[in-house]
């Protein structure tokens, strides 16, 4: 289970993987091109300021931590649409001339004001603004929400895990059951970005620089005619790190045949790093398979468990005092099982200077371009958020912060270990009780008095 | 509302799009290659069979429909490692030169069982079978796993929604909230050949042929002065099949709005197709709205109701009849929201041509190369399945049909509409019970004798 080394970011591979339909202009519901066939008849072309942002958090959730905005932006500065794109909207897409003209020398090159990956926020702060005429900021709404609301998702969802578990290895397993290969890459991203150790997933290494981490499966087991042969088989040809898999027939059974085994195969140079098991009571086997490791003179073997864990399972393990030193999670960081899916928006707040809101019942926003200033208490907690017009001042600091000006950086953007760094300080900052996976009382998000004005104006 | 027109498949951008990091042969848990590597080394590469299934239906649930295939097979025919790739293994990834040139020549030669897309299963029946080399059959896990797990649970889920409204347009608005681009596409196909009517994902049409739809934003009614004039902007940029969307304001005083603008509007030869309602208590809308339209002589424009929607609200409107035409769904589609993956797996059953079982607590799997065979009865309906050995004969049509041979297609594959004509008639022979909602007693799977033994025997 020790990460290959070093998971080097490669350029050639970086590029490869994000071709495809991700970075299409494309990529959109089909009214974005509708409505901006009429802004562009009507000449509505002037600026317009959107925000992304989470109207409600998930049942039972305190905090929420942004990413996925490096993937934003990627998609901003490569917007463009290609000659088959604008071929296929003319002959099938029913589109007239004067869009699709406008389409051929489309850039993003408007603004962007964002919070950092890794901040923690709350219902209703926006967490990405952008200014760029109304046709463009509308085109771009459905794949910028698509990339903000899953890894804002499944980044908030590892964090509870990173907090349930202090001190443990956490690592993602959960390419197979991600909805797709992108949302596994960005799986990867996003966990590690709030705190996990690394993944499964081989290129995630080569994309975000992860450590990737491997075990075995329970099928070279059963390949094998005999347990104990497969175990020798494996730990010859990967003598580095070795973590074998305990459960495929009898869990304590293996690890008695392992302290058996390991004499011969330290011999040999093998490092035996570990055992992971997989079914069954994990906590239950974890202490007699630790009995059993240590007795046999094995305590530097650690144990890894994994199978269906989420952040209440680990705090139960915790709780516990389990003697399991790293969990492999999967299908509940990946697809964020408890809630798979934010109930966000990216709305309209301003068009040619005018502060704009949607009153649609049970659907109404905060009007106008918005600044969040955060305030920390004299223990260095998180103490408040006042939510204020970008032109207003108040006390704290500014959350948003100027991402890209005429869709160029203005500096350029963290890598997935600053923001990983960014998410630990933000969890540090969260007062207690939003650490724990219990709903407790949110932080104070003040809405400015002008904001208030301006709602009850419009 | 109304679809572009035609949506034809176009094979340049099909094949632009079908780039990137989801044809990656390093697409993979870092324990596929490590395995590889013991395979390998120990002389481990006769033939192996895995076959991918559902362990257990998700919570309520009766049948699954399984899709996904055609991008399954699609991977293994595109299976190669780049140089690029191969370089990062061997510098970055701590793979020796064997495994690097094992990789090298790497194709995918092996056969290919499976159901057609859109065929109804349960429980332990396996939907797709491999047959390939060990260390083959054991690299493309992940990647199969991840395909034809979303897509049959999209499937699955949207299957219920046409059951809950029949003779509706459905509509896939899910894009936004899918867990990445991919996801998003393949939810819509997923969703076409369970039975929706489309989809507003543009590029779905030019991959998939899916009929696109697409009405208007909010946004759109905001960034205005007035609502009346965006209506009129909007349906003069687009002025066939115009669907104008009533719940910015105030629900019930646009629709008399609209009843005003319709004789001036059709003067100029624009067709009113729909409105769509997107808030508050859409029921109660339709029916006051519907009243509006028809005093105002617009009986023939239709409504569509969007928000939030799954199938046991459709089931309320299909019971209060309420005038509803058409549904635009989004998440509950898209992330399959009470079953946000599935308890499945890719298991070896046979190595070197013996039968090999999972024995690990709580997941323990019938043995062997199986075939289902089912039979209806003389109502048409699916009478019971049985589960046996490839090599076993019984009554019914066999379920596993032969899909890739030495790694070529035996016959095309079907397309998305042929796929949604068979899942039609699989929804159309499911027992009543079974096409409810509610849980029902499930058909009867019978495991054969031989199979049985075999279990008891290993």
């Amino acid at each position: 289970m020790s990460p290959t080394d070093p998971p080097n970011i490669d350029p050639d591979l970086r590029d490869i993987y994000a071709a495809g339909a991700g970075r299409s202009a494309l990529l959109t519901d089909l009214y974005q091109l509708a409505m901006m066939e009429a802004y562009l008849e009507a000449g509505m072309t002037e600026g317009a300021v959107f925000e992304f942002f989470v109207r409600r958090l998930p049942k039972g959730r305190n905090f929420l931590i942004a990413a996925g905005l490096e993937q934003a932006v990627d998609f901003l500065q490569q917007l463009r649409f290609t000659e088959p794109e604008l071929r296929w909207l003319r002959d099938h897409g029913g589109f007239g001339k004067p869009l699709v003209r406008y389409l051929e020398g489309l850039r993003f090159e408007g603004d962007v004001n964002a919070m950092p990956e890794g901040t923690a926020f709350f219902a209703d702060e926006p967490i990405l603004q952008v200014v760029a005429p109304l046709p463009v900021a509308q085109l771009v709404e459905t794949r910028l929400i698509n990339l903000l609301q899953f890894q804002t998702m499944v980044a908030s969802k590892a964090a509870r895990m990173v907090l349930a578990a202090p001190g443990k290895m956490l690592l993602d397993f959960g390419l197979r059951r991600a909805h797709s290969a992108e949302a596994g890459l960005l799986a990867a991203r996003a966990g590690y970005i709030a705190g996990f150790t690394g993944t499964a997933t081989v290129p995630a290494a080569a994309l975000y620089g992860i450590p990737i981490f491997g075990t075995m499966a329970h099928s070279f087991i059963q390949a094998h005619e005999d347990e104990n042969q497969a175990f020798v088989d494996f730990a010859r040809a990967r003598p580095q790190g070795v973590v074998l898999l305990l459960d495929t027939y009898d869990t304590e059974a293996a690890a008695r045949s392992l302290v058996d085994l390991a004499p011969g195969l330290m011999a040999e140079g093998i490092e035996l790093a570990g055992v992971r098991l997989d079914s069954g009571n994990l906590a239950d086997h974890a202490f007699k398979v630790r009995r059993i490791l240590d007795g046999g003179g094995l305590r530097a073997v650690r144990i890894f468990a994994s199978g269906g864990l989420d952040e209440f399972q680990l705090q139960r393990f915790a709780t516990q005092n389990a003697p399991i030193d790293g969990f492999g999670i999967g299908t509940q960081l990946t697809t964020s099982g408890d809630a798979p899916s934010l109930d966000c928006a990216y709305k309209l707040e301003e068009y040619a200077g005018k502060p704009k809101r949607k009153r649609s019942e049970g659907k109404a926003t905060w009007p106008g371009r918005k600044q969040i200033f955060r305030r920390l208490g004299p223990d260095g907690r998180l103490a408040g958020d006042v939510l204020a017009l970008a032109d207003e001042d108040a006390d704290g600091e500014r959350l948003l912060q100027p991402v890209l000006r005429g869709g160029a950086l203005v500096t350029p953007l963290p890598s997935c270990a600053e923001a990983r760094a960014n998410a630990a300080g933000n969890l540090a900052a969260l007062p207690g009780r939003l650490r724990a996976l219990e709903p407790a009382a949110g932080v104070e998000v003040t809405v400015s008095d002008r904001i208030k004005a301006l709602a009850a104006q419009i």
